[in-house]
């Protein structure tokens, strides 16, 4: 759901002038946290040492990417006394050149992610940081911590009386947990999806609280106690080939496509989509594209539509407009909509996105839900919400 | 350098009524390719193969990133006799299906990638597509291909008489070549630093005409001939965790911040830099950030600054313009500038950015050239180009 940037300081001033000039600003759902990352502090081990363990702070849990949520629109946050049999009570003691230097590629390193500061709240403070502490915790059962994240599960579950909710269903979380799911998921997906090194297949460990990974120079698997680690074979991520220790963060379109006349939206369906479900086009930015590159590119190659000038609306050109599916295997179908057809759809919420459409009724377009992106610049078309859009 | 999009047929209609009401569309240097990328085509090894094998082909090679060029203008193309050498006459002759199954990981792969049709020239014909082919070759002598690489190398600058130039001193490219350069070095970069697989370690091969690595089930290497290709373990990137399949486009943010009474630019130097130098703050998106949010997070972050609505152009808060360097390391210093100085720093463009500032003139700003895109985000406020500012 879009909605307006969350109540943070910073914007305290944010002034009805500037709306005017330039409209609105919103934030799609999935972003908007009211977290302060202070990314700069992911390195300091006394901070996040004394974040980890101050009383005000909160703890997410994800097993195999499903957060533990008293229901649908609620996440359940535990404190660090829950997870300790995991984490141990002061995952952060080492400095980063001393877990480094610890490595040991045999053993399972549980994923302590520091997601950041809510400065609504001052229980912590920390040289002149103030706000309480978000962490999320990976406790999906795997390697050599299968057990230990076995009894923290189902430790929280008793305890807490709550379950791990799948992401897919988590839809109707209030917007600010919603972006505290998604940067918590994001990191922690990324970290399960990349335990070697691209650069050399040697195991990487997790550093700057969850949001690095790097190629250590040792290995201390199979090392007696006290021995000398073992010296690994040299790795270019060590010498500047930097990017592949960072998380992906891969752009993508998504687009609403106006018929020339300006009374028409292009929409398609996914092979694998129950009958009568349309979408938006999107697709993915490539290396070397701008955003309206992106955007005419992928509208030709799914649909064969020629889109002109791209802004946030936008029309298609009237010599353009003639669907081809011949491109692109990726779309079952697209079609033009009119706006009151979109409109009515966008009135039919009784089913899921991408369930089955009642009997009698599968004759009707069926679109996303409110939540999706898709939805949103549906309705900043029909709605007028960002202006009439303008006929050629 | 910002420039207009190029002359594409689908642009042929846009119109200047939209241009009109938001404004021209611009395309950063190294965006605004003349080429259609037909994406979808790089599975059809039947497509690949007779765009290579066609007279009307170029072939833009890249010996360690640095492209073959006449000079730092213009790229240089060749034929495909002269890189016959290395590639063989048909590399795409097998299916990818066939390729696969011969994986050899103890044979260095030549990266040959499509990077698309030039539809201003109809040399070339396939289906319904017509253009003149454009591939990208990685010449970097290297595994058991260093021999084959650099006779090609040898041969190439003996028969043009031209060298390849680094990177960083093509910044006078023109506007579309250019791009075609980004597209190439951006997946040649891509493919030469994630030989290895993340998801288990192993080596991976590239398909899909250079767009895409995978890691294959079995492994030729140390067969003899005719023999059984080796079984490999299973690995998470075969059964739907393919995103570390396709190439990393890192998004970042790069912000003009503007002073709450519209008359100074805030600009920062790094630690690197020359004396005198300043550029536009910049940093990565994060995963679950808007852009918006990342623009407020990285000024923050690096100055200390506060800003609020952000859109093109953006005024930092009236009373959050204090600059405080304390948080994060990464700047050196940053700085509030008049738009006078900024406009100053524009016409003096004696020394290429980064290079000693000569005697006498150090207490000068000097800023990135016309081609960085922090330069032509300057001008955009500074210029007025995006209209006024407005005031708080
Ligand atoms: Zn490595
Ligand atoms: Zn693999």
């Amino acid at each position: 759901m879009s909605t307006a940037i969350p109540d943070l300081p910073v914007l305290a001033a944010d002034d009805s002038m500037l709306s005017r000039k330039f409209g609105r600003e919103v934030a799609n759902y999935f972003s908007g946290s009211p977290l302060n990352r202070v990314s700069f502090l992911r390195t300091d081990h006394a901070f996040l040492n004394a974040a980890f363990a101050h009383p005000s702070t909160s703890f997410l849990l994800l097993d195999n990417y499903s957060p533990l949520a008293k229901d649908t629109s609620t996440l359940t946050y535990v404190s660090k006394e829950d997870i300790a049999v995991l984490t141990g009570l002061d995952p952060f003691k080492k400095t980063e050149e001393e877990q480094i230097k610890s490595f040991n590629s045999a053993i399972t390193q549980p994923i302590v992610l520091f997601l950041g500061l809510d400065e609504r709240k001052t229980g912590f403070e920390y040289r002149e940081y103030k706000g309480n502490p978000y962490f999320a915790v990976d406790v999906t059962p795997k390697g050599s911590i299968e057990e230990k994240a076995k009894s923290v599960i189902e430790a929280v579950k008793a305890k807490h009386g709550v379950s791990f909710t799948p992401g897919a269903r988590l839809l109707t979380l209030n917007a600010p947990e919603a972006a505290i799911y998604a940067q918590a998921r994001a990191l922690l997906d990324w970290n399960a999806r990349n335990p070697f090194c691209g650069g050399c297949g040697e195991r990487t460990m997790s550093i700057n609280a969850g949001t690095k990974r790097v190629c250590p120079s040792t290995d201390l698997a199979g090392i007696p106690e006290g021995g000398e680690p073992k010296k690994r074979a040299d790795c270019p991520t060590r010498h500047g080939v930097s990017n592949l220790c960072f998380p992906r963060t891969d752009p993508t379109v998504i687009m609403a496509i106006v018929s020339s006349d300006g009374t028409k939206l292009l929409l398609g369906r996914g092979k694998r989509y129950p009958p009568g479900w349309y979408s938006t086009l999107a697709g993915f930015l490539e290396p070397g594209e701008s955003i309206e590159e992106a955007v005419r590119r992928e509208t030709w190659e799914e649909s064969g539509v020629h889109v002109g000038r791209v802004i946030i609306h936008r029309q298609a050109l009237p010599n353009g407009e003639t669907i081809n599916l011949g491109n692109d295997p990726e779309l079952e179908d697209a079609k033009w909509y009119t706006f009151d057809e979109v409109r009515e759809a966008m009135g039919m919420s009784t089913v899921g996105f991408g369930d089955a459409v009642p009997e009698g009724e599968q004759r009707k377009l069926r679109i996303p839900p409110q939540t999706a992106i898709a939805n949103r610049l549906m309705a900043a078309v029909v709605e007028g919400y960002l202006g009439p859009p303008p006929k050629i």
